[in-house]
């Protein structure tokens, strides 16, 4: 399985447009050794041509462009994109759809409540109906492992995660289940097992056994501490009340992550406050110390 | 008045991510003098700190991190974004709204077809309220002019043009004033005019006679020939069809401009499919004999 990270950040990106935080500023004026990284998702493939996109960030374009299998070049109008699949319905998810309208139909994987807040309060699916039969929806249900046509070799596994809805959903202060999903995929060939889940609010045991038995973990790395965004002076919503698990402190992801020992560790959806995105930091050599990697945009991981 | 052109591409920028027109492979494999563009947003600006966005593009994010003033630094956040103007509510003129949620509540205008457009099909004004209060809308009324608090020094008096609604809008099939805008911008300071409507499908006399009042013309370079995505063999509709009168041919927007000789005339929102693009091409030679120029991403007028 090859495994291309396609943006590292979370919402909004490094740096974000109108954010002057030590890490954006520093990386804007030079002073920070630091990556500028583009928001989440990432593209997976059993042979290289035929590849799943995970998520549609609003970078689509750029993040394209960086990689290119993603454009084989097969046809007039072509593309390495095999099918899409959504971990949840956020704005830096999926907005990115609206990207692609030149190559619809294609067909997308998601829940039924991501389906339900892609019709309702952004509806993409609807919008996109008008560029030759837009999005082709296929329904995951929690807890059944589905098989995407274009890549054969690699089974998807969803499993529920808690977190939240985004801002605009309707049911925004009624989470379910299916609202965000993480995924376990396999390639049936290497035996090559992945556990990625950008948005992760809480691990219970369940979520821990399921970790444990992957190869290599992309985990949600937003925060490094719950209140940060105060901290920073640019937000008021904790990690906590926005679905994610700060690394720092008692039980967070760090604590976490030193439970599953075998599997190689890799955070991801990294947010422009989170200090670990500056390469001389000491939160940064406490993750390596620990054997803990960064995403980084053109990061490559085969499995 | 400074203009800085942030995209100059239309939809689908330069190159396309699922194009292999010999314009977009040509540019991905070296082979072509060309330079990449994102699509279509300029911005505006009476003293070069406060800015008035005109479109917000799905290369938003890219755009303002290549463009220093939009990020003046004066506070933890912050931009050089004053104000926002749609001329319709076309996905690629608009998308870029999403990617600005960090920093509402914003102040957009356009016409009420754009807005109902934007709270139905597209429904961006909905989904943003909660962020912050979302987009603040202050109403275009077709022939008044207005100016907008951030750049004092600038009147904008909007026109409507005859072009199409897009493909999502619930009345797609059925046009009305207001659609689509153009403007025509004045400095009162130093007089300077401009006249800028990135899509334009028909020129009548009133019109020309607004072209003719102005120093500058950002107009519709979309399309060399009205049948030119069938003969690139990438598409169906003609430029007609989408609101987009071709530079080539009788009656084309050569023609149009040729009959105002005393502005600087430079076309904007640059379909990928246009033999302009190739900067060693006939129809480009074409353009500089006769004193029309294309727009490039970064280029800085002055008026």
């Amino acid at each position: 399985m090859l495994i291309q990270i396609l943006g590292s950040a979370a919402g909004g990106g490094f740096p974000q447009w109108n954010c002057n935080c030590a890490n954006c500023a520093g990386l804007r004026n030079g002073t920070l050794v630091a990556q500028a990284r583009t928001q989440s998702s990432l593209a997976l493939s059993d042979d290289g041509e035929h590849w799943v996109l995970c998520n549609a960030s609003p970078d689509i374009r750029a993040q394209l462009q960086q990689f290119a299998p993603m454009q084989p070049g097969r046809a007039p109008r072509d593309t390495g994109i095999g099918a899409i699949v959504l971990m949840d319905s956020q704005i830096d998810h999926t907005t990115g759809l609206l990207s692609l309208r030149e190559g619809c139909p294609l067909p997308v994987w998601c829940t039924g409540m991501v389906h339900e807040d892609l019709t309702t309060g952004f509806p993409l699916f609807k919008m996109l109906e008008h560029w030759n039969g837009g999005l082709r929806w296929n329904r995951i249900e929690l807890h059944d492992s589905f098989v995407v046509p274009a890549c054969p070799g690699l089974r998807f596994t969803p499993f529920p995660l808690r977190s939240a809805a985004p801002p605009y959903s309707p049911h925004r202060l009624d989470p379910h289940p299916g609202d965000n999903i993480g995924l376990l995929v396999e390639d049936s060939r290497t035996g090559g097992k992945l556990f990625y889940a950008p948005g992760l609010g809480e691990v219970d045991d369940a979520l821990l056994t399921r970790m444990q038995a992957a190869d290599c973990l992309l985990v949600d790395g937003t925060l490094w501490d719950d209140d940060e965004m105060q901290r920073r002076g640019v937000g008021t919503r904790t990690g906590r009340q926005m679905g994610h698990l700060a690394l720092n402190g008692p039980g967070g992801m760090i604590d976490v992550l030193a439970r599953v020992p075998r599997a190689r560790k890799v955070l991801i959806h990294i947010n422009n406050t989170n200090p670990i995105l500056d390469e001389r930091s000491a939160e940064r050599a406490q993750l390596q110390r620990r054997g803990i990697e960064v995403a980084f945009d053109g990061m490559q991981i085969v499995l």
